[in-house]
């Protein structure tokens, strides 16, 4: 096998950009127990920094209230909710939206919940609203604190569903509420916008324009990105195509591109949701074959932008409805009662790699830790989806490489594959017969059945470097130690003589 | 003083009927981290055996559900409440309602979360979907553990507000539709009704008559009782006066009185909610005063019905709205975050006190346990609510008691008090100027405001009795464990030493 | 390959011998906080019923004291220990000894913490000593409970080093000192004897002799079994040969075969102790060799004794010295710090062998549960351990099984393995260089390397039973449970869709 | 009541010095389960920056092994304990002792555990143990952590049951090899001595001029602090006579007078063991009396010194004896399995007070928090010990405050105290009869017991400060803060119709 030679020199550092976001369902949901594990088991895992969802102003959080002719907003369950993310270690990321039924000016509804997603009828009304609540969350967090949250406004305006009529001049509108409405509380609060849905079209050079023009703060600029074709629907579920892998970095490059050359250039670029497919309901995000497909987009996009946010961090989540299986195509990186996915392992794959970049490639991508280790993540590439059907890519996939560790007398690796054999749930669950509600003694096996894979052994040195030359599964993504070892000293221990037969 | 002198033999046994069930709100509020760490504590301290609630077929559990033409019952929402509640020791006391929208003949709903209170539009849907739902509890849990969970049949068919029309011959359609299904999956099934609202009239005598002629099975007669007058609505709250105390005893034997002499005669009877107000915004319910006035409803309902419910067991509420205040008037016995009330309180001294009854009055309670310690239970008597407006019942309440010891040597008592002074987070909070959300270090001084004062000390045996003289402050409600005493030998202890003086 | 045919009717129960009891080092370490975590995670992946250690009486437990010419027993630490167990689910399985210093009529010490192993020098305050601690449990933990306790009288007294001189008629004399004591307190409490070392020589014989002839009671009869050779020191370690298996349990069998024909003829045997090497530093235990060896022990043990008990459960131990190194030939199955070794993961796996035996064989056995499944433990024979030198079995053994699903559809497979290449952190730890004092990150990585691998699948059915080849490796203890699966409908799911393609 | 006019203006920060240490039972000790569940209760509540206990080289750490001719250093033991130190948030403050057996020039010996108090035999070897300990520490916690704990070489030299002889120049020898031998490893480690118990005469002096002398650096200076006087043994106890709380003071201040105007002038002084009594049976220990006598030396002891580390945190604690009672006077802030004594709520008062000192006098700390809160801590002073025999002290205390609160507009406050009557789990065992041995049950009803009593009220603002009148009970310590108030807005809330009364 021909073997990569790795430099032992970094060819540069690590973004953070791939752990700096991850979505979640509407923020209600962060009042339940099961979220809570969930996020708590993701934290210890992967520590992502921020989490955004939906439904801040949702009927669910109870924020604006009207009694007896009074108004009131009230905030027990979103201190509950951020009391709760600042516990496990992460802040939130807040998005401006959707309308509450006092404030909307029409009745159009989108989800299970039935967000609102009209305009406000009054914007006086909705910059009250914006302001008392971002008053109330310095006043219990610190505005210290609060500075660290980026605030988006509305998601996705460009899509009717999402923003009624996809009318751009009434978002320009509601950005400009909103932003001067949080900038008076505190001007060096970070707030952002347009949080497009991809194919975007006008909207982005556009909305940098207004902005530029009505010399309106910007602090950031989001969109979203799937690579996601039509969906063809089936009961509970829907099928979609997909583009390459590499369709997901072109969306996140777009940004960059159209801010070149206008004052918005040195903002940060946030990809506030990305994922293969947007719907909730596609199998596809319960596969090896969805980590695979996106390892080098985690990989690679820190090159393009400062964060990309996994669409979503578990499937406690709520759109189109309640779950009535337990894998039935949920974003999440993991289902609901914590069986991790291929992609939750893909991530928590990056979250042990090194702060150092000694090579990337369309398989792999190796750096270095400061003392000495070199982690090697490594992926079978999936190629077009439209080329190969499902389960039909090559077996195995080939890749071999020189890993230089200066100084070291002796190495180990340890390896950790998730793919169609091994960290795959949804196979073990395919096996016995896709039970919708399992038992516990079910879900324990499937416990079990999440793991990744863990193989280990001792590697030899030969010219400061050794050889590693790894086989990989279909679909599969593996992450490779290679650790420099010092053998501790145990005179006399002899292992050849363990059942008491006299040493060679 | 005068004192109480209680007999060395017991007159009765404590009926368990106190602590068979209490109530909660709607089901999916079970899936909440807040409610879990509330009910823990409660099942911790007090130990319920039942729990019951609206909202089995609400949208919210999501079991009823729809996609592309075809539907299916999802139970991931309901096994995941129900195994939390067995897990903490708690089984359901089912409802059956309200109605799934794909089922419901009408649009009228209730609550903030739109319960559909209509009838089903086709009966033998409605009937297939309670069947599903109890074979997949049965498959779940095993038919043993099912048997032991009640079943009724809807919710205060006899107000409009629950039941479209109040209509009672629609009721009793659906009565015998449910029980038909049920038993039909298993005869030992208990299933029940009519869960009639206070002042219920007719309904009582209708009902048993129809189950009768019909030959319906019916397992137990189940009704609510609330001593609560008129709302008087002020923004977010209300006020109401209240019948005596006595009122409520008297609504828990209706039922008996109606159907002594029928062929229902010997079925249990559930008091399945029963509180001072009906309303979740009154704040009576934060008060000392509920405890003084529900002592001796909980001290004597057991004489009366076999269970009588208390709603509910914390303020992880959803009925009219989301709680804009951490004190707002909820029926718990804590409050969000688990601040407990003296309803509390007075139910956790309840779960401390004997099996067997050897006194009781109008402002007491005294058992004893098999290992000899006699437990008081004392409050100050409440009277008419109308005659003395609220904080102006006397400052004290003296009671006083000669308690039989036998065989003791020595003994001591331990004394914890709940009222105006002690295990009153509601008066703290008033204190320190009702704060709607409340920061972490002020809930830390109210959860400290929230603990019974405790006292303590030795009593002297005469004739084998001791000697008890209790002052009860404004609106307590105290439990005395006065427990038999064997002194262990220290050789040589003398504690006027301790400072190093000579023995005297 | 040729399959052994699996027959579908049970050939008997599988006997619960194998968990009736498991050892620990002295009784003082279970104050520890690394025990009782130890501890937790044996309880909930095995769950022994008993555990029986040394050192009841030692001074670190501190229950015979003196001040001040006055004694005491001092329960302090007894409580605390047995209150742990009982939290765990654990009961103890009591020891009596050593000797305290006070009551002790000699200076002859053993171990690190100098257990004195000297006769009382007065047999009257050795029982009351015997008597006051029996006491002091039933009034604590209840009579009930403590007469489920057996209480076996001191340990290896047929080696000098366990008991002055080997001295039989002090043993004796101790042994009817002792149980008089007990019955006197209550006569069903189960006391018995002599837990001798293995190679006990006529010890069987005269001590069921000397209880017979002087009518003393005798409960159970209790011995040790060990099946190594003369030890070979080296530095902070021992090597040993072993006889093969087989050898443990013809020593098993020997106290059935003394006691057929007498009066004892019925009692229960107890094997209180049993390992392969009875030294606490022989690299041996931490191997997967060890679990190889003694699956067949486990497996077949229950045919001989009412319990053998594997000595010992952590390795949180203390006879010669305090461990220099995280591995080091502990007695434990598992390491401090919880790293499981493969003897763990053979136990565990034995807590997930059904009730009833279907087959059995020097590779393996195979047993069903009530709900169908077909669970098959199965290893790689080792033979005689003086063939051949330690890792140089065959690197795979074979065992095919034809496996009877009466009734069933569908039928899918999980594995999980043990052997040279997974769930073997010693392994992985030679690799990374023995160290001695791993840091926080390389006791992650073992912790990794611990867990067996999982592999699963499906299973076609073949005239009512699926055919299962296993290949296993050196060392390898494996368990494959085999499940009869009923697939959900999951209308329109069509897998070779998810990439959007068209149906075949 | 006159009251003190508290001013405005702060004068002066409270020192961190009654938290910067504390002691604890040798360092075996720390691997117990209930010692850490203590450690973590004081760490919530109080929060203490170092820990020093004995036994660092004792045999039961296990650090210097031998076996088959070679020595190793083994650091199983002490990385678990100090793990489990800093994962509760405290680093160690080692003391270097005793002397291991290997090492030992003789056989003099103390305490339970045989802790040998002999010079090396071999100071080479003795430095090479203190290189080897301290070289493992700085490769598991890295030097930055490391060069943040103190190392104290021996404990209390100046004693012969300490250190044999009590011999001044064997101790400076031994001095001098430690400090040579640690800062050949690292010149910034911090070392010191000596370490002297009470009443030390010239070793002050003699210490301060042989490292002047000597050129040998010296970190810190440290002495103990005991204020009782001869014992007066009875079984499984002592009573002593003690000096007043001045006196420890006074002792405080020895160090700092005798290295004034010595090249040691400005390096820290520590008080590395402070208490009443220096007897661990001593009662005086479980009294409120400790808590009001030490209250003052709490308050102000951090003028006179860098840290007073009071002797010790809980009573998991070995040195004469295993306790035979629950209560049997032992050092701890805690009895084992943490029944909080009267002294722990004192430091647990401590740790609410403010940053800002306001006012001190002999029954008062007055502090301001940043936020604006004022904290008393007020006492009855105990006066001269040998005045007035335990328990005949005055029955109140009366103290009397006018508390600044500039700009509030209303005002609360929440008093906490324990006593004769509350917070005092020792008197209510009393009354219970000392049980030794306590059940569950009981030790819940002590729990109960040890909670100190909570009051809260209003207070009226007047000229923008409260006027606050305490009446302390006998031996009372007690914590009021006072809280600026600002109430909430409820709009129609009206307390006085809460039974549904008119409006007044």
């Amino acid at each position: 096998m021909e073997r990569l030679v790795i430099p032992a020199e970094g060819i540069g550092q690590l973004s953070p950009a791939w752990r700096k976001c991850v979505g979640t369902g509407r923020m209600a949901l962060a009042l339940r127990a099961d979220y809570r594990e969930s996020l708590k088991l993701v934290q210890h895992d992967i520590g992502f920094e921020h989490i955004r969802g939906h439904g801040l102003f949702s009927h669910a959080m109870g924020i604006l209230r009207d009694s007896e002719g009074v108004q009131r907003c009230g905030f027990t369950y979103l201190d509950e909710v951020i009391d709760s993310y600042l516990d496990l270690g992460i802040k939130p990321f807040l998005e401006l939206g959707f309308m509450p039924h006092a404030l909307a000016s029409g009745e159009q509804t989108l989800f299970w919940w039935k967000a609102n997603v009209t305009p406000p009828k009054d914007h006086g009304e909705w910059a009250a609203l914006v302001s008392a609540t971002v008053k109330h969350l310095i006043s219990r967090y610190g505005l210290d604190e609060v500075r660290d949250w980026p605030i988006e406004v509305w998601n996705e305006p460009n899509l009717d569903a999402f923003w009624a009529g996809a009318d751009m001049a009434a978002y320009f509108k509601l950005y400009a509420t909103s932003v001067q409405a949080i900038k008076e509380v505190d001007a060096e609060l970070q707030v952002g916008g347009p949080a497009v849905a991809p194919r975007a079209g006008e909207w982005y050079e556009k909305f940098a324009a207004f902005v530029t023009d009505q010399g309106l703060p910007c602090d950031f600029f989001s969109a979203h990105a799937y690579s996601s074709k039509p969906i063809q629907p089936f009961p509970f579920g829907v099928y979609q195509g997909f583009y390459p892998s590499e369709d997901l970095l072109e969306q996140f490059a777009i940004p960059g591109q159209v801010l070149a050359g206008t004052p918005l250039e040195h903002i940060p670029v946030h990809i506030t949701e990305y994922n293969t497919s947007y719907d909730p309901l596609n199998p596809i995000h319960d596969t090896a074959y969805n980590a695979a497909y996106l390892a080098p987009v985690v990989a690679n996009g820190g090159d393009l932008v400062d964060s990309f946010s996994y669409w979503t961090f578990c499937d406690v989540f709520e759109e189109q409805d309640v779950p009535t299986s337990i894998f039935h195509g949920g974003f999440g990186l993991m289902t609901i009662h914590q069986l991790r996915k291929p992609t939750y392992h893909l991530y928590a794959f990056m979250a042990r790699m090194g702060s150092q970049i000694l090579a990337r490639g369309e398989d792999h991508l190796v750096t270095r830790h400061d003392d000495g280790r070199v982690t090697i993540l490594a992926w079978q590439p999936v190629g077009d989806p439209d080329a190969v059907r499902f389960g039909e890519l090559p077996a195995s996939h080939q890749v071999g490489f020189e890993v230089p560790l200066p100084g070291a007398k002796a190495a180990a690796f340890i390896r950790r594959s998730v793919g169609e054999e091994a960290g795959n749930a949804w196979a073990a669950w395919r096996e016995l017969g896709r039970p919708m509600a399992p038992s516990r003694r079910t879900m324990d096996l499937l416990r079990e059945a999440s793991a990744p894979a863990v193989t280990h052994g001792s590697l030899a040195i030969e010219h400061g470097q050794v050889n590693l030359d790894l086989t990989l599964g279909r679909h599969e993504v593996t992450l490779v130690e290679v650790l420099p070892v010092t053998p501790d000293h145990h005179e006399g221990l002899d292992d050849s003589r363990l059942l008491g037969h006299e040493p060679r």
